[in-house]
């Protein structure tokens, strides 16, 4: 092990190679190369922000794993992954956004050099930062090499946190009630919103005296009134207005790991259907954690909520939540398993997922969610202690 | 045209899908698919935080462009694009990383009903949106056409900023000064770098008065000592300390545009090898600005800064600049010209580049930085004024 700190245990990363070669050999996989950071971080304590060029780990049966990156990048793999220097390789700057060559095909050389290049080689082809010409190159370099899509099996190991990891989401949860806090108090008709948004932002990095916050992987959203039919919509430079509610979808995140938690805020006098609305989703939302059970199914929590919305006239038909944990840009959800009726994986204690139906109606939106733990017995546990209400302030 | 307020007139957009379109007729496309958020957003006005799902403009020559995306997403789209409500199309939510689904199958359907699926298409096959997954798909369901490396097609014809872009442009770097400024006024040792960035946080995003901040695409970094040695890691939860340098990677952002900025600052008495370090940084500098005039190629800015960074006995592999506009995370970087010997693109007016010659040395590392514009007649503007000078501090 390096001289540096880990965040976690060599036992916890051995815990992680052993299941992910595990899977690997129930694939009958003979190398695996993984580009997504969060799936690097996790088995190898990488960490930076050069995901924006292509780098990866790769995973044998029979040596140690390997960091592949730039050559720039790895003073940092060297800094913060737990293999010793001889298992950080790496590439030459020319390959980087070149028209000549492209990073594969230095990965494709070291592949051949270990004699993987007959080899059965899983890649994730559904990934942010894999490309497809990624994907071409390394077929075309390697023609005796079989590909086999990969996708998510890392990401499907990350789904039951350890105990270790559960420290650092409850870290995380402290952080959100933080951030939400400090919304509830300075929001108010006038308020710049890129203001509020300095706020959150300053709430969020500063995190607690024990606990810095980390950045999340997705940018703070609160749009207000109309905007908020839309999910995804960033700030402006408007002001708060009385009369309009405004969501506030955030995450405090600590060392990569989330919590996020949404609520609602109300200025002024909420009309009727936003308080049928609130009392609709709070409903739904206890009876979904009631269904958030270890041996039940992701589709049950899925079911338990859109019985209550229905019954209060309310038809959903996005999906009402995804596992969450550790992640970078652009998503703080795992892409495995989806809170949705036709999704029948059964929940397992340790699985953390935001639980999180929120309502973009028709000119206006409202978000009340939860971070949630399943246990070993009972109804799931909330990572964060904030009432599930539309908070309203004149 | 909407309701809504865009950010650019209807000409601006008029004349980038005009570029397109020649670009695309040169190449003998009929279609062209971009994934990109930022090629999205300069083409259609599309922003939202929505690029972690598959969406996309398509580009016709015989009917306006297609905003195509996520059900929920929609709503983002018909309240930012500049096209009307019929050429705002969407996918269900249940498409959405299923493992019997992908949305490519819905596009290839649409595609396929308007007459499309026998020509010649487009798609950014290098691309961190575009997945590996993505192409096999539209492949398969789309056996009779013929499809095209378009990589990078619209983000060259980003590369001539207007005279509408290049406000926000000096926006953000007015922005980048007010971050930077900031950081020298405050930072000490003994500060936790936590708080460090809480503040350059709240000081990007609260913006100026008639300018709030959006998010830049790239975290802030600022490594200290021999952290400094690696470019990309992000901050942690220690302590600043004399007799360390920290350099500080940084951007305003101003409606999605950058103008990067870096500087480094030592606590207490720097080393005769920083100085030394510093001056011959200053002198690259100089020279590559002035090697950075219309008429010029890339490689000559590359070259100007190398030798006299030679002349003091630094050898430096890694290109020197890149590109800068609009971005979305997790680069903001455009992705086509390098400032590097080998680049032999010609300069033109409008061009703006982030000169970037980081030195991450054995065990410390040092950034001067500038943000420049190509003018039509002599050497670079750049775009913030403050002084390319180590900055000391006790």
């Amino acid at each position: 092990m390096p001289g540096h700190d880990l965040p976690f245990s060599a036992a916890e990363y051995a815990r992680r190679l052993d299941l992910v070669r595990k899977e690997m050999a129930a694939r009958d996989l003979d190398v695996l190369f993984i580009e997504d950071p969060s799936n690097m971080a996790w088995l190898s304590g990488y960490d930076g922000w050069s995901f924006y060029v292509h780098q990866g780990v790769v995973v044998f049966h029979d040596a140690a794993p390997i960091w592949w990156g730039r050559h720039q990048d790895a003073n940092g793999a060297r800094r913060t992954v737990w293999m010793d220097d001889a298992h950080v390789l790496s590439y030459a700057d020319h390959y980087i956004q070149s028209k000549h060559r492209h990073p594969m095909q230095d990965l494709a050389g070291m592949l051949r050099n270990r004699g993987y290049d007959t080899k059965r080689i899983g890649v994730e082809l559904e990934n942010y930062y894999f490309s497809a010409k990624a994907f071409l190159t390394l077929q075309a370099e390697l023609p005796n090499a079989t590909f086999e899509d990969a996708t998510g099996l890392v990401n499907w190991q990350r789904a039951v946190k350890s105990d270790e990891e559960l420290v650092f989401m409850r870290r995380a949860a402290r952080i959100s009630e933080k951030i939400i806090d400090g919304v509830f108090a300075r929001v108010k008709p006038g308020m710049r919103k890129a203001d509020l948004v300095a706020d959150i932002y300053a709430d969020a990095i500063r995190g607690l005296d024990d606990a810095w916050g980390d950045y999340p992987a997705i940018v703070p959203l609160l749009p207000s009134g109309a905007d908020a039919s839309a999910p995804h919509l960033t700030w402006d430079g408007r002001y708060m207005e009385s009369g309009e509610a405004t969501f506030f979808e955030l995450s405090g995140c600590y060392r990569r790991y989330h919590a996020p938690l949404c609520r609602t805020v109300f200025l002024g006098t909420p009309p009727q259907h936003f308080l049928d609305a609130e009392k609709a989703l709070a409903d739904g939302l206890a009876a979904g954690l009631d269904a958030a059970r270890a041996g039940n199914v992701a589709g049950d929590i899925a079911r338990a909520l859109a019985k209550e919305l229905k019954a209060a006239g309310i038809e959903r038909s996005a999906r009402a939540g995804y596992p969450i944990g550790l992640s970078y840009p652009p998503d703080w959800g795992e892409r495995t398993i989806s809170i949705r009726d036709e999704d029948d994986t059964v929940l397992e204690p340790g699985m953390t997922f935001h639980f999180m139906p929120g309502l973009w109606m028709d000119g206006w939106g409202l978000e009340i969610t939860e971070s949630i733990l399943i246990r070993d017995t009972g109804p799931a546990e909330c990572l964060c202690n904030r009432p599930r209400e539309l908070f309203v302030k004149d």
